[in-house]
């Protein structure tokens, strides 16, 4: 039997930041026919809120540490008001949003990251087995929505930050048992651009010889490389397709898709 | 055929503000057996937050109003913080929780207070309609246990702050027509006292005349008359029974019960 088709879009800071855009990104979302959900990420508020409460954000080596209260303020953000604003927003336009964290209904559970050369704090990774396709699949069959916020817990009462482009990756490798799926990343470039300063230069196809042509040539790069690298591994566990594209223009015919071949 | 029983149970602030005594709780809680739910009230964190922020909060005639500013925080607050807090606990001690605000799902939809004297700002009214009992219903049958935030919404995109007590007795109200519920409203106290001095003078049984009288005597006053009110509202609607008793002592032989007789 031919497997119903799923849709998973992931959108990050660059349209949550921006209440306009994430209103546009919204209506475009509740025009996709079909069982659908949201994952998105955190964006810049609960930065500019920490700064606001006088915490001091900690990093190492460049990167940012999730100490017990930076956690205590993304979840706030992320799975209070960003979550709730979002399903509010898909309620009006008549999708019956269900806003979750990975703890609700236990749908992912993350293990906090071991610590190496750096502790990272309060972040979960996820494995194979850290999300429940059943429950997911049960609140699809209600008509529901689910809209993920990038908090998870490790089932033992601890809260942890987790990256949305691999909570997207997950939830779409664990549903691809039960539905074709299609990931869509969504962000503000029309796709992978060949010249980053020409919105118009969108690589169509990328699949994995040209993947490491453009990585060598330093066309993929920084944030983009483990986006690429999840929506890959995504790809090789079952997801029918990946696509890049942009959040506010989801029907434009130029985009990114991943192909194995 | 008789109607399998349900226990809804309410805590506010009390409980919330002290972690120590939240976790109790949601051990005791997590002991009932059969399915449940909770709906837990804000605590004072919010304020505080507030007052770190700067945010000034806004009283007419003694009573506070739900600016815009205020409901960015008691929804970061009570559908972030406190909820996925208490979901994450739950979590641990074996209970599949789903935290939710009224506009997941569109459990609860309600409509912002008419302004006449007083204008409360962003703050939800419930009506007999406001609850979707089916799709509760059916988080219940997934073997899930729904965790309510006071945190509703009006159908048009707008978030709604919402009297937790309010949304206790609405819910069971509304659940009545499938379950035999138990609406059980937890706080400090043993129950009722008679002398608020005296923790040992709970009235064991409240009805309608009695009520009457102790209202007159002034027993009972001030946060006490809107929760009997709601609860002798939900005795009156179908719920098959009231209790009044300790967060902490969900066991005690003593405490106050309800009765319409």
């Amino acid at each position: 039997m031919m497997k119903p088709e799923l849709h998973v879009f992931k959108i990050g800071g660059g349209i949550i930041d921006n209440e306009a855009d994430l209103l546009k990104f919204i209506r475009l979302f509740s025009e996709i026919s079909g069982p659908k959900m949201l994952v998105h990420g955190g964006g810049k508020g609960a930065s500019e809120m920490m700064t606001s409460l006088g915490i001091t954000p900690k990093m190492v080596n460049g990167r940012r540490i999730t100490d017990a209260a930076t956690l205590e303020l993304v979840t706030m953000f992320y799975a209070g008001k960003t979550n709730k604003q979002v399903v509010a927003a898909l309620q009006r336009r008549g999708v019956n949003a269900l806003g979750i964290s990975g703890a609700d209904g236990n749908v992912i559970r993350a293990v906090k990251r071991p610590v190496r050369e750096i502790d990272y704090g309060f972040v979960g990774d996820l494995s194979e087995a850290s999300v429940d396709a059943v429950l997911i699949r049960q609140f699809l069959s209600l008509g529901l929505t689910p809209v993920f916020c990038p908090i998870t817990h490790d089932g033992h009462g601890q809260l942890l930050n987790t990256n949305a482009d691999t909570i997207a990756a997950s939830v779409a490798k664990a549903l691809s048992e039960y539905y074709a799926v299609t990931l869509h990343f969504c962000f503000e470039k029309r796709g992978v651009l060949a010249n980053v300063n020409d919105d118009n230069s969108v690589i169509t196809e990328i699949n994995l010889s040209n993947y490491a042509e453009l990585k060598a040539e330093g066309v993929i790069a920084d944030g983009m490389l483990p986006k690429l690298e999840n929506a890959f591994a995504a790809l090789q566990s079952g997801v029918g397709k990946v696509i890049i594209e942009h959040a506010l223009y989801l029907n434009d015919p130029l985009k990114t898709t991943l192909c194995l071949t």
